[in-house]
């Protein structure tokens, strides 16, 4: 295969050159364990670069240095975040809100605090994926703890209205999450604007390295350390630092804060190219979520009717065409998606979507080749389905 | 500083730059998630290169591949195990046998689940730091669920006698996990012959990377998953796979399979001459933990007496040398270290201790330098300390 287009980035983004470069020095030469920095000169280098890492996390998102803690992704964020308020607050009480529309680690992890005598209410999205804030409003009593909404949707790209819900927890004194995974250097961040207490990013979903991501803890927020051991990240994350990962984590976050509107703009306008084509040159071609600017830049989501996505993208892989399926997560699994399901598509549709998702380094001259091999196998596919009578 | 003698392995390693080649390409080119292994060729590589490193751990330890979960390090696979089967036996029994010398990981782990109704019972240590087995079994009762014995202690090097507390427990039908940090591809390890249900292993304790490790779960061992999310990992762990930690871990391992007896010797023979030698050149010097083959080949940790340990690690750091204290996780803490008083070192000398850890690439003609700059330094240290009346 000579040449790929990659059109997977939710799934996971490449590390960046750039960012490689900046962890390049601390595998093999720069090593050592920055627990040792008092007594180390090699470790004293290392923390410094660590430092600077968390100081990169924190500008991003608008936050303090002391408020980033390193973890192994967003899914240990999310687990760490939820359980650690979860158990932190219990004695105030046991209800926590979220959405049916929420990431598997955030779905998951509160329903296994059920166990604990917690009890989970989900505020209803709409056709496009949206949560009313008003909602949220009606759903919080004098025993909930915590509210946990996804900034953007990893399979359809809706923003939820963050800000508004983050005001009405503050308002309610009420413990607000979000899960950024897929907005972080993509969309600005503001945790004080945004009236975040808790935030969970993955490096690896805006070209750093897979394995490390970070989770904001505003000051004071009352939480229980998820992962126990020699107490480094000022006791809340126990382990040693992964530096490499860490250091890279912090070089991505500071080309993404910089490089963050004009990625912005250029993928979101491969979007809208890509979307208007694909939907005038295929018939029965939907949309999932919303368009235009509460949708995530980078991310087109259809119902390509009478096919099933695999074959589809199977053939697709062949012509060096990478592109997803509902979600990473759920690839290779036999479940229809959850996300899918909550915004009402329909049953027989359900395993006929394919998700687009746009990087910075994608080719707007691309786009017509993309939309003619979509074309050419999704008509071939549609002349053997039983499902498609065009 | 121009040459640096690193002698600190047990705090870190090195990534081996064979290992480090190894996972170059898995950063910037073959970067994507191996869950899309179905539609997506580079998908496919990156999923086969994670399952030969899955092999080459499993071969490393005599177990499965599919008995082999990655994960973020020791510290989560030791949070894994005793909180994954102590939730998911909780109906059996609420009692857990543990040591007072295990790693904090496990001993916060523990204390953890103290808040949920488990019991945790310590059995005691000799001088040396070891369990007597018959110790272990006196402590094990009907609701007992779980044993937790470290294979060989971190800060002192005293190996356990795991494969008999092992035989113990399958003989009383209690599951049994070790933590095996410090061993692995430094000891030969064989959860077979060991009797071992659950073992904790971490990568940069052995060449590789940071922020990866593994757990052994044996087949049909009850447990919990302690990572909620998409359900990578059979399930066991969910968060995308950090497929460049792993294919390093699995590099590492494949290559402390290979070298394991020849590092072992030539490491042990640098302790014991290492030993002999600083024994005879400072006077009031005294070797925690046990001599010979029970000690872990790269291990010595000594008391100075009469010298605090920070100054004189700074002093040699300013020569070259890199030793540590007690232990990294411990490094900057006012506390002193639970293990050297569970041994009953005294008071005074609690703050008094060395740790030099050896590692491959020691070459055994430093040994007269490291010990003349010891020595000095010591002599120097002891001249204006009111804790000396040599």
């Amino acid at each position: 295969m000579s040449r790929i287009i990659y059109l997977d980035h939710a799934a996971t983004t490449p590390v960046d050159k750039r960012v490689f470069e900046k962890m390049k020095p601390y595998f093999t030469e720069l090593f050592a364990n920055p627990a040792t920095r008092w007594t180390s000169s090699i470790s004293k280098k290392v923390d410094e670069a660590v430092e600077e890492a968390r100081k990169n996390v924190a500008v991003l998102i608008n936050a303090l240095p002391e408020e980033i803690v390193f973890t192994s992704g967003g899914t240990e964020s999310d687990n760490a975040a939820l359980k650690g308020v979860a158990f932190a607050n219990k004695d105030k009480g046991n209800e926590i809100i979220t959405t049916p529309t929420e990431h598997e680690a955030v779905l998951k992890s509160v329903e296994s605090l059920q166990d604990f005598g917690f009890v989970i209410k989900y505020v209803p999205v709409d056709r496009k994926g949206f949560v009313d804030p008003d909602d949220v409003k009606k759903l919080i009593t004098s025993k909930t703890i915590l509210v946990s909404v996804i900034h953007a949707n990893n399979e359809i790209g809706t923003i939820e209205p963050v800000r508004e819900i983050g005001a009405i927890c503050k308002e309610r004194n009420v413990l607000f999450h979000t899960d950024a995974v897929q907005t972080i250097a993509h969309l600005p961040v503001d945790v004080e604007q945004m009236n975040i207490d808790l935030l969970s990013l993955s490096s690896h979903k805006f070209y750093g390295p897979k394995g490390v991501g970070a989770l904001y803890i505003r000051k004071d927020v009352p939480i229980v350390p998820y992962m126990n051991g020699g107490g480094q990240e000022r006791g809340f994350r126990s382990g040693t630092l992964n530096t490499t990962g860490i250091i890279g984590l912090g070089e991505a976050a500071k080309l993404g804060k910089k490089e963050q509107k004009q990625r912005e703009n250029s993928i979101a306008e491969f979007r809208d190219i890509f979307l208007a084509k694909i939907l005038e040159e295929i018939p029965a071609v939907y949309l999932n979520g919303p368009e235009g600017d509460r949708r995530l830049p980078g991310n087109i989501s259809i119902i390509i009717q009478g096919i099933r996505n695999e074959p589809l993208l199977v053939a697709l892989n062949e012509k060096g065409i990478i592109a997803g399926g509902g979600s990473a997560c759920s690839a290779g699994k036999k479940n229809p998606s959850h996300v899918l399901q909550a915004i009402g598509v329909p049953e027989e549709d359900l395993f006929s979507v394919i998700r687009i998702t746009i990087g910075k380094d994608n080719k707007k001259e691309d786009i017509d080749f993309i939309v003619e091999n979509i074309k050419e196998t999704t008509n071939q596919l549609r002349a053997l389905s039983p499902f498609w009578e065009g």
